[in-house]
């Protein structure tokens, strides 16, 4: 068998392609700021590159590695470019690099402790290490009745929310019910459309999710959540869920946890809270005011692979009382048991995600908590935010810009006075001239810029030079 | 701003520690066989060896990397060693690795078709190259009415064909509807679990999921599916789903595709495939028949991060008609619109999942792909097959075992005829000596261990090694 043409890397080619590889990646960066932010392909234009059929031997990892530059490149998108500012920050880092690398080397499937213990270990411990730095309360540490578990997204995070809350309200899981048409969710108009697409997806129906009004920092109105509840009550419906947001996507709108936490408490509502962008400010103590009301929620996530230069996915869910979640996601097939897992002794985390399997995800975190320590992490949180501060000042100080809700964090809603049409030009403008990249939303009816300050590589030239482009393209326009 | 303490690596840096981490994977693979396959760690071993606070001020990367070796490693159970039987193999290769980091390094977030339009382009393109590697009906290619997508798991492959099916079946996300408790799916009693959490976390109830009977070689029987149906509609629900498997977890049972379509067709059910690790050897034209029956499907998966030396996560889930599963799952707030969505003429994948991210993984499949040809993967599914084939002959041949099942591929049910409590002892004694790594299931109301050839670097004198282990420690124990 040993003399047969094997198809693999020998251990030197692995060796001399890996360090291609990562010399690739330097060179990368080293150019990026030479790059269009934002593609300026046309649909279909990277696909016409490819070869139709797929090849029937094998090609050198030299010619593959050309393609990536030549076929590839192009069509990316540099999330990576300090001159990014669109959406909410993707930032990555070097130690998430390495941290995900060691992960793709390892490629162990952690969907039991029993399948790899440390990858179970290490992430319950770096989860309790960031409850820690975000200062979270202790009932979302596994020390307690709660614990931590990384998610691919938000998204994932809140899906699990609804379907533990599910679960806490009706025990469906437990007495193998479908659902009934009766529960009723809510959340802010503003709140991100993951919460709408995570009650379609447990089979609530859109039509029982509240979208309850906002008052004039588009932040949710308590009074509003508590009449609509009681309007539910009265029509038989059955309230189970709230989802508030902290930082919400639109605008970074922070809804009142107090007042909806205690509204949670009395109708005994499960509440979710979202901090997927802004809960990384939270390792500053000068920002923590945005979590004043925690203390009500039963569940909470934030993603460092937004704001905390860890590589997507990693969001960080924390629940107060684990039972809830296991229960609602558990399955134990005879070919899943095993000591460990019989033992009650260990973490499964499997039963705390909606799939399966898993990778070695805190490896990244790890790295990048231990790189930076929590010195580092909050000195490029405080940065991030003054640039956005100062940005915002500029505009304020130009008349023919207006701030559309005043900035609490590091993203700055703006618009020409000029209106839609102005404004939707000069976002296009922008993008298309690849010098940096900007995304819109609509604020008090108006098309509204966004401008967030999250890469990783941002600094004080890249945000004046936005500031700088964006004045000459509206001298364009006029 | 330049003066100022960064905390970032240097470029510099990043090439010297890339390097570093490369060759420390490089090293892993090099002494993998002499690690305890499976670890042998206790419960809390691992976190008992980090510190209980996060560090205040950044660490030395050479640290970091000495933890990996000295904390990490002795709690990771290897899934790749060559000697690692257990479970499904999640076989990774040279070239996956190394698009994993360019992935990592490149940072993008392919929600969006905009947001980096190769990343998209070239996973449609690389899941029709795969759709034609497999020979699959063409619905399920991008050019005709299906397409493919990368999802990160089976299991969520599955969650997202039961939405889809119960968005055709009932058209709740159009009419906005919640679950009424009235819909009904099928799948055999020996079904991956993930099928049950499925139809749990869809809201249509344990209670409505039926586990049809199945025959001798432990498949569905058809006319119990057939039966089941009949009864459902006669008590007023509504049969919407079904899944049939290629290759179950437990024995690798074929479901008879061509009947059970048939019974699909006519009741207007939606069918599923199931292929997660057999799949794969339909690259082979011997192998191909698993999928006879395949054209009644209206949705099938597979694994590459399975047996297809492509690092978890990599599951290709393909629909017949994009349309369903785009209505079942799509969302468009403001802040995402953009212009080439408005066109319609892209593909945007958050609508073709659970996530609204999601990670640029098709280049580690486009680089497995490439680097080993067609001709490299079948070379080594083909091995595969026949050292599994090699072992059961050498099990049949042994008076004190037998074959739970002939092995249809690469994975072998096989006990000895001691009873539960022998099986028992070998498999913990064979698993405890870290020589190699097994697990059970239960066949004929048996105890069964199961032995899967599928790690990338399995050769004849690993299973001849396992097979002598295997005799030795039942010699110990009679």
């Amino acid at each position: 068998m040993t003399s047969e043409k094997s198809y693999h890397m020998t251990p030197a080619e692995f060796r001399r392609y890996g360090r291609a590889v990562v010399d690739w990646i330097a060179d990368y960066y080293a150019k990026i700021e030479s790059l269009p932010v934002f593609s300026p392909v046309k649909a279909g234009q990277i696909r016409a590159l490819l070869p139709a059929h797929p090849p029937s031997t094998g090609e050198s990892f030299d010619d593959i590695l050309k393609d990536v530059a030549a076929v590839i490149l192009p069509g990316v998108t540099h999330w990576q470019s300090p001159n990014f500012f669109a959406f909410f920050p993707a930032n990555v880092s070097a130690p998430s690099i390495f941290g995900e690398m060691i992960s793709a080397g390892l490629g162990v499937q952690g969907m039991l402790w029993a399948t790899s213990p440390a990858c179970t270990e290490l992430e319950t411990h770096v989860l309790d290490w960031v409850a820690e730095m975000l200062n979270l309360p202790a009932k979302f540490r596994s020390t307690h009745s709660g614990g931590g578990v990384i998610q691919d997204s938000a998204s994932s995070a809140s899906l699990c929310a609804v379907l533990a809350a599910r679960e806490r309200a009706t025990q469906y899981a437990t007495n193998e019910q479908g659902c009934d048409g009766r529960l009723v969710a809510y959340t802010s108009n503003q709140a991100h459309s993951s919460i709408e697409k995570a009650v379609k997806i447990a089979g609530i129906g859109r039509k029982n999710l509240r979208l309850i009004e906002v008052d004039e920092h588009l932040a949710m109105r308590p009074q509003e959540l508590a009449r609509q509840i009681a309007l539910d009550r009265q029509a038989e419906h059955v309230p189970f869920f709230v989802c508030a947001t902290v930082g919400t996507t639109s605008s970074n709108a922070m809804d009142p946890l107090p007042e909806i936490g205690r509204i949670c408490r009395e109708h005994d509502l499960w509440l979710h809270v979202d901090g997927a962008m802004a809960g990384t400010a939270a390792l500053c103590p000068e920002f923590r005011s945005i979590h004043d009301g925690l203390e009500f929620a039963d569940s909470y996530c934030f993603n460092p692979h937004k704001w905390m230069f860890t590589n997507f996915d990693c969001d960080c869910f924390f629940v107060a009382e684990r039972q809830s979640l296991i229960d609602a996601l558990s399955i134990l097939p005879e070919y899943l048991r095993n000591k460990a897992t019989d033992s009650g002794a260990v973490i499964d985390y499997r039963d705390w995600q909606i799939p399966l399997g898993r990778r070695f995800r805190s490896l990244k975190l790890w790295f990048v908590i231990r790189h930076y320590g929590l010195e580092g992490l909050r000195h490029h949180v405080r940065r991030h935010v003054q640039l956005a501060q100062d940005f915002a000042g500029w505009v304020q100080a130009d008349d023919r810009f207006e701030l559309a809700v005043p900035p609490p964090l590091n993203l700055v809603c703006f618009r020409h006075r000029g209106g839609d049409s102005v404004n939707q030009q000069l976002m296009d403008r922008l993008n298309q001239s690849g010098d940096l990249y900007l995304t819109h939303t609509r604020l008090q009816d108006r098309l509204t810029l966004r401008l967030c300050v999250g890469q990783t590589h941002t600094e004080l030239r890249h945000v004046t030079c936005a500031w700088r482009r964006i004045r000459e393209v509206t001298a364009e326009l006029e």
